[in-house]
Formats: structure tokens, sequence, C-alpha cells
């Protein structure tokens, strides 16, 4: 795939309307999420401050949305991002076991606002993982647990089925989970994981599920485990008033730079993350591929 | 009139989106500007990154912000702001000869797009004036100018009509101003004022025009003349991320705060604005009156 100028992670507000703006700026894009939009626009019963949209439902802002990309001819791609490296003159972003190259990055991602369970941060990269599609080869033939925060992750519990000798689901949403037979559904509270010979242990508040693999899948990641090396306050992207991140060439935007979390000032700060990132590309080719921020 | 607690100066995105986000959490407003809303959005031929409303005409996006103001129950005050006083714990706005006090204070007046003219700083306040109704006694029964960039400065100059013997118009636009008999109008681009003999005078490419004042009326008036004390960079008001200025009370979102003059930043910003001047009110409310930043 052609390297593309700016690689936009998230279709809430904030990533939507860098991606107009970016498209109108004639920057070549890749917009990655859901088209379904996010969960906190769709899923909104109905927003009394977006200013131009009195009282709009969260649904039909959504579908606003989808309907400007597509006249605007911006595509969703819906690949998740498991992390973004910073590679010099460039940005590698995983998605899967597929590397994405781009000139910039604007992260507009949300907000982690689920608190880490105990045991998750100890255990990340040692049994723990956030993302089936990167880590599910780790687990083939073995037992795996998905503790999913949204019906989003149903398809991902289905692809590690495909794979793993065994998947529990988790469900930390209410509904019915669509999956495939032969994955266990387990209807309690998760309250932590544990490590245990060799294996992983997932602990309800009802028993104790061993696996081999943990997947802990949520909407967003935090930033500066999507991001090495990017700047954080908590959790949320450390930005200046042009929505640069402490990595030149990354911009952040959205409820993941900070309160208020509020769809129009997310859009807001989307708009200003495409104009920065726009301006450092014609930065960068005036002195020759070089760039000193 | 009784205090309230914001007064909000601008009908642009920045102040009605400040207005709604205000409103929505019960505070007490004032939205001062124009039923028309922003020259600058009523104006727009089409804007085409607006999140939520494709290629909206930018009548259409002023016509969406007027019925979001109606259905929430916020009346536009139609009246010009001169002159925004801190007073200690509250502020004083001059509109006309009527004085408006409120608890915090948003600008959202956009930014002055044009230059001084030769001679107008040096002369301000001395024989020139930005503000027709405050400074119409001066001139009662003498000769006044009136230099105006939009045709709403058009009932100032009939305004000054009632009250100066004779006004002479320099409209700084297109379009046959509506004007009171015995107002001369003269079609000349104005390159400057001088000072000569105890009158002005206003220059133009054809010639030059005594007068006792002369009134320079804009859309817009530069921040640090409209709040005395305020921290500037140039055009722009200083901010920091939560649209605080340098002045403990007095918010400010929009062109005003700097680039990129976009109308979807402007409307963040103004979310944002909202926000943090309800959260000052909070606070000060706790500290019995006091506010230490």
């Amino acid at each position: 795939m052609e390297r593309v100028e700016i690689a936009i992670i998230g279709t809430g507000p904030a990533g939507v309307s860098a991606a107009l703006t970016a498209s109108n700026r004639n920057k070549r894009i890749l917009l990655f999420g859901s088209r379904e939009m996010s969960q906190k626009v769709a899923k909104a019963h109905e927003i009394r401050n977006y200013p131009g949209l009195p009282f709009v439902k969260g649904e039909d802002l959504a579908g606003a949305f989808r309907e400007q990309l597509d006249r605007m001819g911006i595509a969703v791609t819906e690949k998740r991002i498991g992390a973004v490296y910073a590679m010099g003159d460039y940005f590698a972003l995983q998605a899967g076991e597929e590397m994405i190259e781009a000139e910039t990055v604007i992260l507009a991602t949300g907000v982690v606002q689920a608190k880490p369970l105990p045991g998750e941060e100890e255990l990340l990269g040692r049994g723990v993982s956030y993302c089936a599609t990167c880590d599910a080869p780790l687990y083939r033939g073995k037992t795996a647990a998905v503790i999913g925060y949204s019906s989003a992750e149903e398809k991902e519990a289905a692809f590690l089925n495909d794979v793993c000798a065994k998947v529990t689901y988790f469900p930390m949403y209410k509904g019915e989970p669509d999956l495939p037979e032969g994955v266990e559904v387990i209807r309690e509270t998760v309250t932590g994981i544990a490590q245990a010979d060799g294996h992983r242990v997932v602990k309800t508040e009802g028993g104790e599920y061993p696996a081999d693999g943990v997947f802990i899948l949520r909407d967003a990641v935090a930033p500066g485990q999507l991001v090495p090396g990017l700047e954080t306050e908590g959790p949320h992207v450390k930005v200046n008033r042009s929505m640069e991140t402490s990595l030149p060439g990354v911009f952040a935007c959205g409820d993941i730079v900070g309160t208020p979390y509020q769809y129009v000032k997310a859009a807001g700060e989307g708009n200003v993350a495409a104009i920065s990132a726009a301006a450092y590309i014609e930065r960068k080719k005036k002195n020759g591929g070089q760039n000193n921020g």
C-alpha cells in the first residue's frame, strides 16, 4: 500500500472532522475506525449543544457524519490499529499482521474510561493482549479468554475461535452476544487477571477461569500503549493549542487529549489537528524531507 | 438589570456554541450580537468541513443556529458592547450609555481583519471613536464623518444624523447605503485620518473632508481596546487550552484567539469556554465569592 500523507485513527467527531478538513485540503488520507462511527456518538440519546443540529439524536449525527464522508469520497478503513511506531521520517501503523505507512498520524481514538483490571498492566505482553488479530497466532490450538467491552468485539472472539482450541467470552456489556457455536459465554463481572503455573486465570465475582491467553478488547487503548514514546498525562495525550503531541508528526484530538468530553469540542480539535498535519507536511516538503518541528 | 452569570459577546459559531452549552448548564446568560448571526457565517457560500452538516450554505447554518437558540429559549441581545471593565469580582459591560453587569465574560467577537487606518490609533479618543452610541453626545450640533465597514453600521450613522448638524458617510463596502436624507455619502476609499486646527480630516484618494468627530465602525474591535488590560498577541487574545485569558473570569474563543479561522474550531472553543466559565462560577461560589483563578 502506498504511503499516505495523514493516517487518522478514530471515527468519532474528532476523527471525522479531521478527515473532512484533511480531504478538503487535498491530502491523501486513511481514516481508521467503524462505519458505525464511535459508539459514544451512535448511542447518544440526544445532544443539545452541537451547534447547527438542534436536539440531534446520536444515531442521526452518526448518519450525518457517514453521509458527509460518503459525499466527500472518504472511505472508512475498518481495521484496528494495534500500535503506531515512529520510523524516523514516517510512521508505521500495525493493523494485525499488516504494516501501513503514513507521513503523519492523527490520534482520535477517544479516552479509555475504564480503569485497567487488577493484573492487566502487569501481565500485558505476558499472556495478556489487547489485539486478537495481532496475537492470535501465539494461541493456535490453545485456550483463550476474551473480555469484550462492546459488541464490536464479538467478531474478534469469533476469529479467535477459528484459531484456538477453546474460547471463553466475558461480555462486559448488556445484550446477548452473537457468537459462533462453541464459544462459551460467561456472564460474570470480571474482577481481575492472575498468573498461575504457566497459564492465566480470569477471576470473576463467581469463580476463576484458566486460559493460556487473555484478550482484553476495548474501543480504545491507552495512548501510551498505542504510540510508544508519546508523552501522556494520566489517560490523556499532552498537546498544545495546535494539537501537536510530543512526537513531531503525531497530532491528537478529541477525548484523548482531555476534558471536556464534548462532541463539538472534539470536532473543533479534529479540524485544528488536520490543518496542523497539513502544515507539517508542507514544511517537510519545503525542507526536502527534513522537518525540524 | 440583574447581574448575569455569563455575558457572551458575539454570535458567530463560537458565541452561539458557548451560549448553547452555558444554557444547557443552567447558567443565566446574555448573548450579545445579531439575530442575523455573524456576517462570516451568514455570507459563506458553502462550508464543506462542518461535521454533521454536509456542504451547508452559510445562510442555512445561520438559520440552524437561530432555530437552535430559539428552541433553547436563548435570546440575542442586539446591543453593541463598546468596552468591558474588570470591577474586582464582576465585570461591567458598556452598551451605549447602559452598563450591564456579569460575573464572567466570554469574548467571541471574531478577529479584526482590517489594518487600522493611518492616524486611527493616534487619534483614538481625540476626535476618533469606535462607538456612535457612546460618543454621539460629544458631537451634538457638530459635524461627524462615519467610516462604515458593513451595512450594519448604517443605523449608527442614522442615529448620529439625529444628533449632529451634519453627517458624511464613507461606505467601505459594496451596495447602496440605506440612509436618511441629509446624510452625504462619499464613495471614495479612505486612506487615512489627520488632525488640523482643532478638527479632524478624513483623507481619501479623491480629497480631504473635515469633520469634528470621526467614527470608524467595524464588525469587531481589537480585543485590547474592548477589554482594557487583556493580554494580546497581535490581533489575538492569549488563551490556554481551557480558553482562559490573562484576566480571571474572562474567556475567549473563535477567531479572536487565533488561527485557523474555521467554523467548527470556533464552535468547539465556544463549548470549552462555556464549561470553563461555569466551572469558574462554581469555584467562586464555593469560596464564598472569592476566586483565586
